[in-house]
């Protein structure tokens, strides 16, 4: 019934690459050890392997590094389809938490909603693996700015 | 012109005390290196020195570090006003990001808007401190679950 | 590239009816026009014919009205998988405005994200009709309380 | 407790006639009856007396109607420390729903949190009167975007 976006993305080398050096500028990605799946235009997929450093009081991963994951989901997702030389800032976003950030590793999954000049309006789902089938985590819902450099 | 809570919060030392307790339950805020200043009935304020560890790529404090500290503001002005043994769950927040979080250090101050049974409603201000004057980085609106342990 | 729920809804003859029969307690729905097309379990579709009484100032459909159908949209998605007897109360709404809401008619189609047994989280999308294609006017991220009667 | 912007905003009859004058341009203000209080640079208020025609199932205020007034306190608001010759528009906002939105009134106050070149980010509260005391029944966090015409 949900219509969550949970099949795996398409590889596209060419996106994959470029985002990937992309993100290494954002030292925090490696504090927290997220590293970039895989992305082709507008989508981009982020994998969390669970860290007991980044857990709240009952052991799950907080809901803010799950926010930070989804964010990065989202933000790429938008520089993947911005022009060259583009940054983006994130304006704001919403994330609702629909079950407990368990389990081996997390993946975020954004893609772009609508493409503007200056605004890009992007989601992310969150899921954890479990038994084998992906379990949503959260969702966010995101307003990006795309600036030129 | 905007309101924003930037006065300090009165000091509460039972309040600020079992808060402090209860944070030590999370990892991750050992982790990123944040710590409860003080915290009163309704009111927490929570501090983040800087860690480059912790930025994105302008080298400011990445938003998914500063919701994380915006987060555990307004959960925790949930938890002092909730029953005893009470747990609080995050359901949901909405966060918009207004200047870039640099400076030494980033002081997040979460209030409780309305306290309800099973949902409490907190806001957060997330500031930096800029040549002795506070300034308005991040703004979050959540809805944090009560419940009964 | 986008994976919004754009595909009609399946029909549901007990669900449209049990759906189109709670719809009508509510008052506003009749004063701006608003309709429910059809229903299945976890998911709603409303339809607001265009009105010039509901414009803001470029003579499109106000955004507080494309919220309102929106609303609808999710409030009923989560009341059609909700026990019997229940009611639904919207706890908090996120909405992004993606396009101007013009056009001779609105089309708001929500959908289950998670079923709680407290809270269910719904997202609803609101399209317009031109030259034959639907467009994307706005993306709502919902928080709905189950209350039993 | 909750710092809310509950106390009258200050006359300013400059700002008053111009928010009113752009007001006017709405047709659905008109319809559902609302209408600005004041204004002052920054800061708005709207007026929406009790209306059968636009409440949900249980006789109250519909959320939608709520969402309408506090957007509008919001655009306004910002509209009113903007250059001249600028439009608004809402980009997104999210709203909090704290109680029924009933009595003979609602009042809607919005604020500038954040003034931008872009983008300002502002706040409504939407209060209700009942035996002469306020209450709180709805909160919005909204980013506007500001366009030059």
């Amino acid at each position: 019934m949900p219509k969550s976006n949970s099949s795996n993305l398409p590889r596209n080398s060419g996106a994959t690459e470029s985002v990937k050096s992309e993100f290494k500028r954002q030292e925090v990605m490696r504090t927290i050890g997220a590293k970039v799946n895989r992305a082709s235009p507008g989508e981009v997929e982020i994998e969390l392997p669970f860290k007991h450093t980044l857990t709240q009081q009952h052991g799950y991963t907080h809901a803010g590094i799950v926010t930070t994951i989804a964010d990065s989901a989202c933000g790429y997702a938008a520089w993947s389809v911005s022009p060259p030389k583009s940054e983006v800032l994130t304006v704001e976003y919403k994330v609702n938490f629909l079950s407990p950030a368990k389990g081996a590793k997390l993946v975020a999954r954004g893609r772009v909603i609508r493409k503007g000049k200056t605004l890009t309006v992007c989601a992310a789902d969150v899921f954890t693996l479990a038994n084998h089938t992906e379990k949503l985590v959260a969702t966010m819902l995101a307003t990006i700015m795309v600036v030129s450099k």
